[in-house]
């Protein structure tokens, strides 16, 4: 079969290999769509290389058809259409007795830390799996990783039907919290700068404000009658977002941080203490937030094709990541990864 | 009667004036003890005369006996001894009509943006107050609102019994929060530099830990078996507090911000993403965290005694205020406002 090896700096190398049999709790599967995610993004500009540990197979966002099965797996069945929640957690550290293990201390992300999917056939353990129903399409399964993230950061949050929640920051993973936060009964504004990720929200029925055109605390709060937001999920990981979002704000509101911040921002603790604020980290996804993303998608409560910018061949996936590194504003470009067979 | 006049740099004057008559929703209160609070401590040195506005009678944590009720108070009666939530809100803002009237947009803090207790007699709306049982003294009353605030900072934190909690300083409030905690059945330990403070905790059957003496996170790491303390209570105010709290957090930690950080410290947003931890911010006190700190008293969950510093009396209130200036390890210093009558 085919594999493509990220071999640093910027480049793939596509490659012959053996497929993998599975162990007793593991299958094969014949690898659908992958999509490229930020991360894939940063692993090809090399900032995480030492991670990474190239020469490797990466990708995680994926979808696949189950074509080999061990033999201790009796949930799933050959032909089962699969998505896999890429977290490799060690069931035996403080986090996985007390239930967390997406945050598992030893946890391994596939496609990072292990091969990825970035392949003909990719071998996982079963428990990683979710079924996809027949009404949701290969192509639109690639985008149940993404979107769990967002049902995630929503859940996190605890936003409820009637409240009123701003999202700073209009990226892919900001639309989908957008979307999933509308899916709860939520009013939504996503809060961004970039006209083409603006008009994105507007085609999406989502309300959206240029805080460079437009004060943003002032929006809010005469959007919310002089009471402020009820949670914001900071999603843009800019200095600006960190002040913006404790002064947008309602008393006891949540602020769901999406956005990875490196460095240690300057935060407006005397707000938290003030308005009695929540902040709320979030990381990856748990088993009940990719269930959520599929029915989403299963009930076309989420329309997910319009995320879908580009649809390249395996053999051509050094040129997918150049177009996404050189488009930042396209959203979900995909990887065919089905074998020629 | 007599009234203590808080008349700017650190200066105190004992007037008389004349008692204030309830209207229909007010009692007349005969105060019975002051405690003096570290905010009336700030007042004292003048950090905050704008917002106090001198002359000004100030103090709130106190404890009274009923003597004049106005004619719509029907809950209360004439020698019920009570305890004053000192918390004027409007009724009539975002933060009030969702239930959250103690963090209300047009908050007045009574006995500091309204007259206080130092004085003989107090005349305060009837929906502020607490009836004490007769097992708790009018002495032990004045330590209810101090108590109030670590009732309401546990509940923030939502601790539960056999969860492990690190309250990280040892000051008044601290020594509260910890008694408070314990009470829950969660374990719990100081982290305190000062050798009087970590001996009064040890003396009130609480763990201790000297960072100083001992890395913290390695303590806690130890005292946890690896997987880091449930909940953290940051009261301390100092900068290496806000390194530590995320340090020693287990993965889904709740850290309750008590102390009040006016700068904005740069706090290690990666920690709150990686073990997805939660901020909450907690300021004064509600109904039942009233109602829970009068409880824990009257059953002897909580021995309050050995808070009480010294009791001086009104008269005497500058010297009280200059002692306690002088002896910052002093935990609780109350004023008896008893009428000579």
């Amino acid at each position: 079969m085919q594999a493509a090896l990220y071999i640093g700096n910027k480049n793939f190398k596509i490659t012959e290999v053996e497929t993998v049999a599975p162990k007793a709790d593991e299958v094969r599967l014949a690898v659908g769509y992958v999509g490229i995610c930020g991360t894939d993004m940063h692993i090809y500009h090399g900032v995480m290389d030492e991670r990474v540990a190239p020469p490797k197979t990466i990708g995680h966002e994926m979808s696949g058809t189950i074509v080999e099965i061990g033999e201790d797996v009796n949930d799933f069945s050959l032909g089962d259409e699969v998505v896999v929640r890429p977290l490799d957690y060690c069931d035996d550290c403080p986090a996985c007795h007390s239930g967390h293990s997406h945050i598992c201390h030893n946890l391994k992300f596939m496609g990072i830390d292990s091969p990825g999917a970035f392949q003909n056939f990719w071998t996982v353990k079963a428990r990683t799996l979710h079924k996809l129903p027949k009404t949701v399409s290969l192509k639109q399964g690639a985008l149940i990783e993404p979107l769990a993230v967002a049902c995630h950061d929503v859940s996190r949050a605890r936003l409820v039907a009637g409240e009123k929640a701003v999202i700073i920051g209009g990226g892919p993973i900001g639309q989908l919290v957008a979307q999933v936060a509308k899916s709860t009964g939520a009013e939504v504004l996503i809060s961004e700068v970039n006209e083409s990720r603006l008009d994105f929200a507007k085609a999406n029925d989502i309300l959206t404000v240029n805080p460079i055109e437009q004060d943003l605390a002032e929006y809010v709060s005469s959007w919310t009658e002089g009471k402020g937001a009820d949670v914001v999920f900071e999603v843009s990981g800019v200095k600006q977002a960190i002040d913006a979002m404790t002064e947008i704000a309602a008393v006891r509101a949540r602020i769901c941080m999406v956005a990875i911040h490196s460095e240690k921002p300057a935060i407006d603790l005397f707000q938290f203490f003030w308005k009695e604020l929540e902040l709320l980290g979030a990381r990856v996804y748990e088993h009940q937030d990719f269930e959520k993303a599929i029915e989403l998608i299963a009930k076309k409560e989420i329309d997910i094709e319009p995320y879908i910018t580009s649809v390249s061949d395996l053999t051509d996936i050094k040129q997918a990541f150049a177009q996404m590194s050189g488009n930042p504003q396209g959203l979900k470009a995909l990887v065919s990864c089905q074998a020629n067979i």
